[in-house]
């Protein structure tokens, strides 16, 4: 399950170096090397899949269940008191790499990182047209 | 394991009311009434866990195996292009409801979102100390 000229399928066998701070037999955690702060951490699971849609859920299951231990280890070797969790899917989202990964970014006060938060409104019925449109498409019974 | 005073576990327990999208036994999923852009959904588990740190790995192993189902649904049924999966750990990160909690944000050409991308550099010794530092937290050999 390796995707040939993919270079975070490269990192995970070893073919390209990288700065390691956790591996098992399912993912790989490492420095990114243009950091958005210091300790700013990319992790992948070593098999190829190449967004969020498109990995199983089995296979998050198995990537994720080490997130919150590197989390801890980030914020405490950094000192950040926050920290944000991201995957981008898709180019318009900022996705550069089509191996998915997880961005560990640690925060903290006033350092000019974080999410735009343009928080906007829904008319009422906008609501319940979008909820049940996703619920619909979910094969959800809501 | 529910908290009292927490407005996500009573949105999960069904006490305050939300646009749901998605429910089984472990999660919940429903529409961010104050939405980024328009499908903005939130995914948290049914039981409490302040943050990504404090969420056990397989809860959040659990929680995330129906992540990319959502994902899907809530792009295909927005006409998303992109979507950010955003967990914000800590108040300097942008947690407001110290529930965990994911976003799934649908995003769309020039739609002014995002997280802001000011990457940095670290200095070749700089890489090496962050790196050993959090393989060391981590109980890392590399």
């Amino acid at each position: 399950m390796k995707e040939a000229n993919c270079i975070f399928c490269k990192i995970a066998s070893g073919e390209i170096p990288s700065s390691k701070v956790f591996e098992n037999d399912r993912v790989l955690a490492f420095l990114d090397s243009g950091p958005l702060s210091p300790g700013h951490t990319l992790l992948i699971p070593k098999d190829h899949f190449r967004d969020l849609r498109d990995i199983s859920g089995e296979a998050l299951g198995a990537v994720l269940a080490v997130a919150p231990r590197i989390a801890d280890a980030v914020m405490k070797t950094t000192g950040a008191t926050g920290l944000n969790f991201l995957q981008n899917t898709g180019a318009t989202s900022g996705q550069a790499v089509f191996h998915v990964h997880f961005h560990l970014i640690p925060r903290g006060e006033a350092d000019g990182l974080g999410y735009r938060w343009n928080a906007g409104k829904y008319a009422e019925s906008e609501l319940e047209t979008y909820r049940a449109r996703i619920a619909k498409a979910l094969g959800s019974s809501t």
